[in-house]
């Protein structure tokens, strides 16, 4: 007994076959249907085992549909939501796994279906890779999914987008779609930004003796432009912000070491190592699933 | 038959508990010294297996002794290399671990018996944790050690630390002591900065929905605020020149985001996955120790 008839995934990649493989690998769904504009990549997902089924066509790949998830790049995901929700059965949920949410939600919102379907979600999962031979059924457990309900947002499409995102491994936090990109520019856009500048400054011919610290700290500037100027563009100003309270943090370590402030030094390194140690990078079990009826935990606007 | 008779490790933490767990298991000395501040310390690597004996007298530390390797903190070393060289006997090989280079070097050679005796070193190798309870005897398969001799270097010393450092593990090359802090300053130094100055930058209540990105972009700013100081400080103008050059990186990408100009943005970031392509992570075996009496490669100075 599946928790879900047909789930149509838009966009079979990292993530969305990630989302295809948890489903499938758990019996969640009757049927998994992979969305895409590229035939040989959805028959290469369906070898995989990544769905069941694929279409080139929004409409066909939404036929009998309970759910649908678009995991496009972020700057597609509002229009395939939009037209998800025209397109796809009465009673459809429709949610993504975009890294902003603000536009994409008031985007979405502006049209009257897209309202009455829609959930934005952002599963905080991932890594550097690309496609769905990376697709892992494992990627979601235990990590955050962040729900940004608005006060439009119908209270049923809610509840089944909580049981959704939790069945697949997550743990779920709700937060407005303002307070998601706020805090997102912070978590990872920047340092996304802040890896690459260091992979620009480094010297190609000092590479050798590069160590751990050059590893760990460029290790996300391996990622996709595209995807990322995407996401940049999207989250512009809370990203903007976020690069000026980093670059001011550059300059107060640059100032002490310019005057040779021990003391300064030492006490900004302590401050910044006892933010680092509140954060816990384990991920954690979800809440059992008869517990999702209540509305998880809301972080701070 | 040991390569080297009684190894005398001055600082007895990661790296000294390291470098003298990677000549016990190898039983590439026959005795191996620790010489520090405090005996219950001691006591304790000597439980732990990192040593065979110890002294909390360096001149007693040194009796018999053929290679002193100090390791400790940065701003201690050049004066414990000295001292190590006035009371060690005729013959010693004093050579160092610390992340710096040219202070250091400078400070041991204004001493004729210092310049007599020693070669400077720097194995790229440790984590952010501290102590002789984490060393590892393997910590330094593979990695580079970079070696810093000068003119006034003696030919027969720098031929035995070669030997004594590729004995351990390590891949060895050579540069000059200003090379190795301008690399360092951009390979390392800079690295630590940016870690906590991220660390610093985002909020503590944000970090719920921190993930992968941020946990390796701040991983290095838990190491210790003491030791790092010292190293900033030790290597502070290189180190304020790979900070202008990193604060440059963000500032242009600052730039293109302000004004949405995503084709800037794009290339931008082509350009750091494409240096950081370049970077290979992975240890790689050192060559056999036949060969090490043929000059290491010279990174670019």
């Amino acid at each position: 007994m599946s928790t879900f008839g047909t789930v149509t995934v838009v966009g079979v990649g990292l993530i969305g076959g990630s989302v295809g493989l948890a489903l499938r690998s758990r019996s969640l769904a009757r049927r998994v249907v992979g969305v895409g504009r590229s035939e040989s990549s959805l028959a290469e997902a369906r070898r995989l085992g990544v769905i069941d089924d694929y279409s080139t066509d929004l409409a066909g790949g939404l036929q009998g549909a309970e759910v649908a998830v678009v995991c496009t790049p972020v700057d597609r995901v509002a229009d395939f939501a939009r037209r998800a929700a025209a397109v796809g059965p009465a009673g459809l949920l429709v949610t993504d796994a975009a890294s902003t949410k603000r536009t994409i939600v008031e985007d979405v919102e502006r049209d009257d279906r897209g309202r009455a379907a829609f959930v934005g979600a952002h599963p905080i999962a991932g890594w550097e890779r690309q496609g769905a031979a990376h697709a892992d059924g494992r990627l979601f457990d235990g990590r955050v999914c962040v729900l940004t309900p608005t006060e439009r947002t119908p209270d049923d499409r809610l509840r089944r987008a909580r049981v959704f995102w939790s069945s697949i491994g997550c743990r779920l936090v709700e937060t407005s779609p303002e307070g998601h990109d706020r805090a997102l520019a912070m978590t990872s856009h920047l340092p996304h930004a802040v890896s690459a500048a260091l992979a620009r400054t480094v010297p190609a011919e000092s590479l050798p003796l590069a160590a751990g610290a050059y590893r760990d700290g460029t290790r996300v500037a391996g990622a996709d432009a595209a995807l990322w100027t995407a996401i940049f563009l999207e989250n512009r100003r809370p990203l903007l912000d976020a690069l000026d309270a980093f670059a001011a943090e550059v300059a107060s370590f640059r100032e002490a070491l310019e005057r040779s402030d021990a003391d300064a030094l030492r006490s900004w390194w302590d401050d910044g190592r006892a933010r680092r140690a509140g954060f816990d990078p384990e991920p954690r079990p979800a809440a059992p699933q008869s517990r999702i009826e209540t509305a998880p935990p809301r972080v701070p606007q």
